[in-house]
C-alpha cells in the first residue's frame, strides 16, 4: 500500500522539525489526521504568520516584530552593559535566568571558517559599531564554550579590547549542584584553573 | 523579556504534535525562525493540503484522496478476507509487514464505555454489512491487547459470528527474538495458555 501523496508530502515535511525522523514525522501525521485536524490547521496558520511577522531586531538582531525589539526599547535596562549571544534562543535561555538587566547583541552564528563564516559573513563590524558607541562600557562574551564558540569570543574579544572596551566572559566550572564524581575532565580542570579567591569569613 | 505575540502563538500550537512540550515547542521553533523559513512554509503549506485533501475510504475508512482508497480498489488483494483494526496508522503497521493480502476495515476508534463510545458511535453496522457482503469469508481480529481492544474483537466478534462469518484473533505470545526471561509475565502466562501443538519432525 502506498500512502496518500499528501501524506507522503506532510511526512516529509514535518522532517524540518529538529529531532524528528521519518518514524516520528509518521506518528506525527497519522495522529494529526486521526485526531486534530483543527489543531493542525492552527499550526499551519501559526507558522506561516510567524514566518512572515517575526523579524530581526535593528540593534541586536534578536526576533521582534516591530523595528526594534522589547528589549532594546526598553529604558528599564543598563545600557552601559552589552552581552554577546550566538542565537536568540541563547538570548532568550539568559533572560529566562532573570540575572541580568543589560542589553544584548546577538551574533547569529559564529566564526566557522570551514563552513566560510568568517568575521565580515557575522558581520563583525556591526556589533563593533554598536559597542563603541560611548555608552557600553562592558561587552560580556556569551558564545558558546565550544570550539567554534571559543574562537568566536576570543577574536570578538581582541576586537573590542581594541577598542578601550572592557571584556568578560562568562564563567566555565562545575553546574550547580555538581559533584566531583560526576563531571568531566575537562570541565573539572577548567574549575579548577579558573579557581576563585574566597574572601575570609 | 516576552516573546513576540506571533513567536508565543507558534511555540503554543507546535503542542498539538504528539510528544511535543513546552520545551521542545520553544526548541523547534526558535530553530524553524533561525534556519529554516522555507521549511517551516513548506511544512505549513503541506499541513494544510493534507487536512483539506486526505478524507476517508468509502469503504474501509483507511485515509485516501479518492473515494476509494488504493487498497480497496485493486484486483490484487483476496476480498474474501477482512482485516479489522483500529486506526490508519494501525493499517499501516500491518502492511508494512507485507505479510497480508486481504483488505482492511479500520473502525476509527475502539469501544469505550466510558468515554461513551459504544457500537451506535462506531458504527459497527456499517462493518456488519461490509463483512455480510457474501464475498468475505474470514474476518480477522487486529484491534490492540489492551482492555478496550480486547473488549472491541470480543464484541465483534459475537456479532460476527452471528452472522455465520468465520472470525479470528490475531496472535499473542512471545516477540520474535523474545527471551523468557525479559518478558512480562502476563504476556508469559498467555503465551503459554495459548500454546500451540508442534508437527512431528
Amino acid at each position: 500500500m502506498s500512502n496518500p501523496s499528501h501524506l507522503l508530502s506532510l511526512i516529509d515535511a514535518l522532517r524540518v522539525l529538529p529531532g524528528v525522523g521519518p518514524k516520528s514525522a509518521q506518528r506525527m501525521a497519522y495522529h494529526l489526521l486521526e485526531r486534530d485536524r483543527d489543531g493542525a490547521l492552527r499550526l499551519a496558520t501559526s507558522m506561516t504568520a510567524a514566518i512572515e511577522h517575526i523579524r530581526h531586531c535593528d540593534q541586536c538582531n534578536t526576533f521582534t516584530e516591530e523595528p526594534l525589539c522589547e528589549l532594546c526599547a526598553s529604558t528599564r535596562r543598563d545600557p552601559a552593559l552589552l552581552c554577546v549571544v550566538e542565537t536568540p534562543a541563547d538570548q532568550l535561555r539568559m533572560e529566562q535566568t532573570q540575572s541580568y538587566g543589560g542589553l544584548y547583541y546577538v551574533l547569529l552564528g559564529r566564526l566557522s571558517p570551514l563552513d566560510g563564516i568568517g568575521p565580515r559573513e557575522l558581520r563583525l563590524n556591526r556589533l563593533i559599531d554598536r559597542a563603541a558607541n560611548g555608552v557600553v562600557t562592558e561587552v560580556i562574551l556569551a558564545t558558546n564554550f565550544t570550539a567554534e564558540g571559543e574562537a568566536t569570543a576570543h577574536y570578538v574579544g581582541e576586537l573590542l579590547r581594541a577598542r578601550g572596551l572592557r571584556v568578560s566572559r562568562i564563567a566555565r566550572g562545575l553546574p550547580v549542584g555538581g559533584e566531583l564524581e560526576y563531571v568531566d575532565s575537562g570541565t573539572l580542570a577548567q574549575a579548577f584553573i579558573e579557581r576563585r579567591p574566597v574572601s575570609g569569613s
